[in-house]
């Protein structure tokens, strides 16, 4: 799946370096900190995988009008903006999250705070969070500009532009529900869980590209609703596989800590299932582990062992695959685009399902 | 003024509520914090002065089209997401200033910090930021999804869309400068201070929903520059004034703290220009008390006092008459719009020179 979107990858890494070069003397007529910000924002987009960027090109060639790599530069422009719109909210995500590295590296808000702090301004620390903030923000308003620049009938832009807007909304929105699940020992059904997930990064991580990439393309309304479901259906699946790392994989794959979840007391379908299992004296000591920055090692084996013990790690790997069957149900319904772009989407169950990081 | 704008702001307030109430299902399909937020936004909109939203009917008037309080519902509408736009801001704005009030109330993450600590959430004033911080998304989100539905031919929706989100990414940019500048003892010249506020508040506030009332008329290239120029120009004695009355204003009247600035170390017109006239026995004076929260009556009236005795006080309502000389002369090379539309301009010039909070 990686190999399929590699140059659909390079191609969005040159149009966004040759659009936020063309910006920088704007931004450097406001002030230094705008060129400077717009490098940073590129440097973090470059780190990333761009799955959603390249979901545009794809949803393009599954309506038929051209086939992946050779899909026209509009669908390379609009995967950049999924790409800034991406980096503005974990920006962002990382200022809630307080997560001070991100593949290796500083993240931005941390970057800023090790600035302030060599410069010796007053409370780096928030000052850090502060210009984090103002550089997610940015990032949105870029991303915003470029999808309204994009050489695309006016009523494919304003679609594109209010479908892009409506989903983030809800990713807000579900990111509220996030945090103020982290911060609290809510009982929470599975079915929140899965609809947390739906907003917060399913329709947003493919839903929105893949019918982006349609909706540009021309593509009939039956073949969106196809595209619509298989990202709601795929990108569940995802953040499962998340989860699933998150406490089970292996950390120098991965790059983040294994357990950050849990210390984070992030509310997963793991969460939601082992609560409803256990007993109350059981459910005492995991609210202990949950939420606690300071839970061992030890601790994360005893939620491991419990998950499996009690049959939940099965029962999350069973939704997983329920998942992984409807999504290929609806590629056979799929009759547009080439073999290998139909190909390209189970490509990318596959790539979901086997993932290490 | 504010009367001639009394109709038209309670347009854009009725529109506002029917836009957010329209959005409520789906808000609520994502979880309950959805229609919440947009309670919370709508209460926060209605709160302000709307010059901006106001400000689209009166550029869209000046182009000969319609005259204020006649412009038609797009006019209202685009309003709407001005105040959007800048209810996000505010939002933001409010966690780096950490300020906990805003017109008397709670500002917004400062109410989700309250609710946190009732609900016994854990870090409830990190839970009120991060909620704060998603919820000033939201409101960008939604006034895009906004800009993207107005009903207006497609080559103005498009250059209307780019303009907000070119002037926003100016915005941002801008504030990075004043968080830096805000932690630190910059040496800065008053032309840096006058820069900044340009990109920060004046182009934003006034230049954008004038010119995208011009542009939603079909206005000519010429009358564009004129709004543009006159935006520039009024917003920077707009905030040359809000400096002033945060210095020497009325407490009461002004509803919020007077020498917030002082203490919170905002780099202003008077602080620029004070530091260029002082000893530097003084100067390290001046930066004690910069910058620090804990600086008293006795303080702020040392620092009044010298500006008045450097010649600083008259020296910057120098500089706010200059601007208020040219964008008089702005106003009259205008040739379209009624008597009344044209006195407007005036009268926000009037209003601005005059107004106490």
């Amino acid at each position: 799946m990686l190999a399929y979107f590699n140059s659909t990858r390079d191609r969005i890494s040159i149009f966004l370096k040759s659009f936020l070069e063309e910006k920088r003397p704007r931004l450097a007529r406001v002030n230094p900190l705008g060129p400077d910000a717009a490098d940073r924002l590129l440097d973090f987009a470059l780190q990333g995988k761009m799955i959603r960027g390249c979901l545009v090109a794809l949803g393009y060639a599954l309506a038929g009008a051209a086939s992946v790599p050779a899909t026209p530069e509009v669908t390379i422009a609009a995967g950049a903006a999924m790409e800034l719109f991406q980096s503005g909210l974990l920006v962002h995500d990382d200022i809630m999250d307080r997560d001070l590295t991100r593949r290796g590296r500083s993240t931005l808000f941390q970057q800023y705070a090790e600035l302030a702090a060599r410069e010796g301004r007053a409370d780096p620390g928030h000052s850090g969070e502060a210009l984090g903030i103002c550089a997610g923000d940015v990032a949105y308003f870029l991303a915003f500009e470029l999808l309204a620049g994009l050489d695309a009938p006016p009523a494919a832009l304003q679609k594109v532009i209010a479908l892009s807007a409506r989903e983030l909304t809800a990713v807000g929105v579900a990111q509220m529900q996030d945090v103020a699940w982290g911060a609290s020992h809510a009982e929470v059904k599975d079915e929140d869980i899965l609809r947390m997930y739906t907003y917060k990064t399913s329709r947003y991580t493919f839903s929105l590209p893949l019918m982006t990439g349609g909706i540009l393309a021309g593509a009939a309304p039956g073949l969106l609703d196809l595209l619509e479901t298989f990202g709601e259906t795929t990108g569940s699946m995802f953040q499962i596989r998340d989860d699933e790392l998150g406490l089970y994989g292996d950390e120098r794959e991965l790059g983040k800590p294994i357990g950050s979840d849990v210390r984070e007391g992030k509310k997963t379908l793991f969460y939601s299932s082992l609560m409803a299992r256990v007993s109350a004296e059981e459910r005492q000591r995991l609210e202990r582990i949950f939420g606690n920055r300071d839970s061992s090692e030890a601790d994360l084996a005893y939620v491991r062992d419990l998950a499996v013990a009690r049959g939940v790690s099965a029962s999350v790997e069973g939704v997983a695959r329920g998942l992984e069957a409807k999504a290929r149900d609806l590629i056979g319904r799929i009759r547009t685009g080439t073999e290998a772009d139909r190909g390209a989407l189970g490509d990318l169950l596959d790539y979901t399902m086997a993932r290490k990081r």
